[in-house]
């Protein structure tokens, strides 16, 4: 048996003959009956079903499934042909015919489907203690809440019962139990993982959310689910990412003020965040203090405004004929829906409009947030106690996501004393995904321990599954007046551009300067070429045409050979623009050429 | 005295001397005191205002006001510092301290406010009889409807009291009295021009529209009017245009099939709108026959659905404390709004989610749809016997615009043989608000008659004012593989390039059929050159960074001069890419090479 759940190391073990799907699946269930008292699932893994679908791949084989026999787990709002769908709810149950359109493509992918999970009733909560099935215990410490709402899929993962799950989330449910399990929680986009075969909370913001033993296998799984989906009106396209601060050497990254920070009173939680923020800047992040208030408004809008009525709205026709069948907090927040007028969620869409407005500001200044994903962590028993307040505490940081439409990632932050995970969340612009994958697989790599709670392997890559994010910038080499600091730079900065490398090119080019004297002209030559020094910026591919629009003649953009025989976009030069002009190959580059010109 | 009040008109007398901005004002009030049972204003034409503002102009000159000395009327639920906004309700008038932000942007440019005009109260309806103030009258037939809500505004421009006006448009206000009166009525795209000082009909729906006399003033007006506005939740920048459809030799348009298309048994405006087609056809339209019915199931959500909470939120304090101080029809409709729960709006909002999804289809084959802008038009008489109804009947093709973020423009189209105009729309997606500016520019030009009831001069270009509203498109020349029909042309199809130009190189160049036999190369020559045939491509600024990446050395983008020395990006080769390569100059282009070669 393998010792670690993560995707390569499976993928690696079946390529290797060392495991089957079949003896995975034995293991799984032998791992399950160790857990009978955490309610983790609400339709547990079913050996006969399992072994089933073990022999269907074995029979199948490995060939383009990028998932193949990858045990996931599902909450159980999320739809699996012939299991049922409850929501934590039993007299709302169903068994649906076909499976949400997520669940099918990672199905389709070879992945196994383990059981549904455990949640707070609905999706609505945080906490993982709101369902009839028991409240779900932290994979940690039993005593302690899992987090929720998607409960069971975060512990079936930290305690490796599967190598990932299937969330949803709404107001933080990818999140937070990402955080109190020690997990990556991906709260993709909105609209780029289809809802179709998803109960809604609220169906205008909720996303199908992933958690994962590292960054990358969430960026492996996210691959396959993703796509537009016909039949759900709130899908989008995946567009373009920008830039792409996760692989780039430097970045700038927003913190919340220290007076709009909370950690009810936990102190420890306090100092792991700093140390989270240390983290980030040793990964090449510049701190920028951000005013968090209006991040902290749009929170309370979430379940403050009506945005509940999409609560009620999702269930109404259940909750009017039948309200006993709610758990007595959920229907409590649930019927609260039944009383806004459209007035009045019209009004909440105007000053949600504002609020997007103030918060979009910090895109100006940061590439992305780091905000702690809770602020603290509660025993069982204190959040029965006071089951909407505690919840609201927890939500503090993770309300107000997708009302303002951005991506996020929970990663794993450190342990308390008492041994309980810390997590951070990181969050961009929509459509920002892949930059905050990639950062968070920065994150993880740079500590030491595995994700989960049993996990034993570091955090590795997956192998890359072809999936449809494209960048939405171009990269471009510049040999002259672009490069840093010279005179026709900000051509490149006031496009957006960023410098991502300083490098030379391939031994196969003369330099020369033009007879205009403010310009290099770099000619590719059959012998007798030198390396010459170059910068490759990343321009977004909105701005790229204006800039090539903006350079005369004779200089172009065609491809340049790299040091290492990499190929990039790059300036080039047309054959009669050397005429009479000056050959400084010797140089070695423009800067150097302009430098030893001064000192002529 | 000018007898044309169009922009360029008017500004050439202003430069000539032949008019000063006090003359002007003279003759606008006598115009004025010829309709005075039109019920065009709320607050009319002022001696004492006009007369100080014109002696204001006159004091500044001319220079760097685009709009010096045009007069203009503002719809009255716009605010013009210091008079009343009324709505046309009375009891519910203020007197602003501030201009609404486009006003102020116009005056800032020169313009002279006329008034404030009357509407349909409240901007709830599309005929121009609900207001205290009187029924507006039609320009052309006071026995029939102006059209609204922006009556007084459509009708003082058509009347020659303004050169151009403000109106809102949130159901078709800004188009419906477009059509009843002869006009160009642009309805931008949804947050370009600010709403602020603006009173809220359905403010996720309201924009400013603009009547004008020609779509080339309406776009001057646009440019200066337009700008993002941090005041206002709903602004948004102007995102670069796509296509130009509008400048473009083919295009291609839909039009509703036969079967969705209502005229309400007016067989004249059926008529007039298979003529209106032809002529799109003969700028060079091809025609696509659209499913119309999921555009009629999206215009009756407008008043069907909760979006009329909305209205109700606008006035919601005043209208519980007065109703009675509301126009009957209008109290009925906004107390309406006051019934729908939350719930309902979000449930609505999903339909049209589903509802966009379906319509949205059709930008895959169209570059813009042309319907009647009404199906009919209706005496007042007919409108106040049936209030509800006849107003449903001429929002038919309007009411769905905003709803699905489209952009578009009224224009004239021809008469019935009483003398009533008819009027098409031409509507696009969001942002292409200047290719349906260029496209209506040409449409007029085609028309032997002007706009309004008064005008005695063709229409004309607008001398050009700076506005930011970029292209998002890039032209690239093309001289071998991708030019039509050959290999490589695929590259520019599958990104969205649209041929614009068939031309040819100024005479400087030589072209060499590279060794590999399948593409040319084009070279800058000293003497000796030629002048080479090329294509011109229009391709989305989104797409050609891939573009160029794609293109292998020794081929390169760079700066190509065409024949009548303007220049654009166009293919460049390396020096080092002619070595061994054929000079085929004497051919004169690629395809002419091909073509000898093949007979050989």
């Amino acid at each position: 048996m393998p010792t670690s759940l993560t995707i390569p190391a499976l993928l690696d073990a079946y390529r290797a003959g060392t495991l089957t799907p079949t003896a995975l699946v034995e293991e799984l269930l032998a791992r399950h009956a160790r857990y009978p008292d955490h309610a983790i699932w609400i339709t547990p893994p079913e050996r006969e079903r399992l072994l089933a679908r073990a022999r269907e791949l074995e029979a199948r084989g490995m060939e383009g499934l990028p998932l193949f026999g990858v045990p996931f787990a599902i909450k159980d709002n999320i739809d699996l042909a012939g299991v049922p769908t409850t929501c934590a709810c039993p007299a709302y149950a169903y068994t649906p015919a076909q499976s949400a359109t997520v669940v099918q493509k990672l199905l389709d992918a070879g992945a196994i489907a383990m059981g549904k999970t455990n949640l707070d009733q609905f999706a609505t909560g945080l906490n993982g203690t709101r369902s009839p099935f028991g409240a779900c215990r932290n994979a940690f410490d039993p005593d302690y809440i899992s987090g929720g709402s998607s409960a069971g899929s975060a512990v079936s993962v930290a305690l490796g019962l599967a190598s990932f799950s299937l969330g949803t989330d709404t107001a933080g449910s990818g999140r937070v139990p990402a955080a109190f399990n020690n997990l990556i929680g991906l709260k993709p986009t909105c609209g780029l993982l289809s809802t179709h075969g998803v109960v809604p909370a609220c169906r205008s913001l909720d996303v199908v959310s992933i958690f994962a033993l590292s960054a990358s296998d969430a960026q492996q799984v996210f691959g396959v689910a993703l796509g537009e989906d016909a039949a759900d009106p709130y899908s989008r396209p995946a567009q373009p990412h920008g830039f792409d601060f996760g692989a780039a050497p430097r970045f700038r990254f927003g913190v919340p003020a220290r007076k709009d920070l909370q950690f009810f009173g936990d102190a420890e939680s306090a100092h792991l965040f700093d140390a989270a923020v240390a983290r980030l800047q040793s990964l090449g992040g510049e701190v920028v203090e951000l005013d968090f208030a209006p991040f902290v408004d749009t929170a309370r809008l979430l379940y403050g405004g009506p945005w509940v009525a999409e609560r009620y709205q999702a269930i109404r026709a259940f909750v009017d004929a039948q309200p006993e069948a709610l758990f007595p907090v959920t229907r409590e927040i649930t019927l609260g829906g039944a009383k806004p007028l459209a007035a009045d969620a019209f009004a909440a869409q105007y000053r949600l409009r504002e609020l997007k407005r103030i918060c979009d500001r910090i895109w100006k200044d940061v590439d992305c947030v780091i905000t702690p994903t809770a602020g603290t962590i509660y025993t069982r028993a204190q959040m029965l106690a006071e089951p909407i307040a505690r919840n609201t505490d927890i939500g503090l940081y993770t309300n107000f996501m997708n009302l303002l439409d951005y991506a996020a990632i929970a990663v794993p932050a450190g342990f308390r004393g008492d041994g309980l995970p810390f997590g951070a969340t990181l969050f961009a612009p929509a459509h920002q995904d892949v930059p905050l994958l990639h950062l968070a697989a920065r994150w993880e790599r740079s500590i030491d321990r595995p994700c989960g709670a049993v996990e034993t392997s570091p955090a590795a890559e997956s192998p890359t599954v072809a999936y449809a994010v494209p960048s939405g910038q171009v990269r471009v080499a510049v040999v002259g007046a672009h490069l840093s600091g010279l005179p026709l730079n900000g051509q490149l900065t006031s496009r957006g551009g960023r410098l991502v490398a300083e490098t030379r090119t391939a031994p196969i080019y003369k330099l020369y300067a033009l007879p205009d004297g403010k310009r290099p002209g770099l000619v590719r030559v059959p012998s007798g070429g030198a390396s010459i020094a170059c910068e490759v910026w990343e321009l977004p591919v909105s701005t790229f045409g204006s800039f090539v629009a903006g350079i005369p003649a004779p200089l172009g953009i065609g491809s340049l050979q790299l040091e290492g025989g990499s190929t990039v976009n790059g300036f080039i030069c047309e054959g009669i623009g050397i005429d009479g002009a000056r050959d400084i190959t010797a140089f070695g580059g423009w800067r150097a050429y302009l430098a030893a010109a001064g000192t002529d």
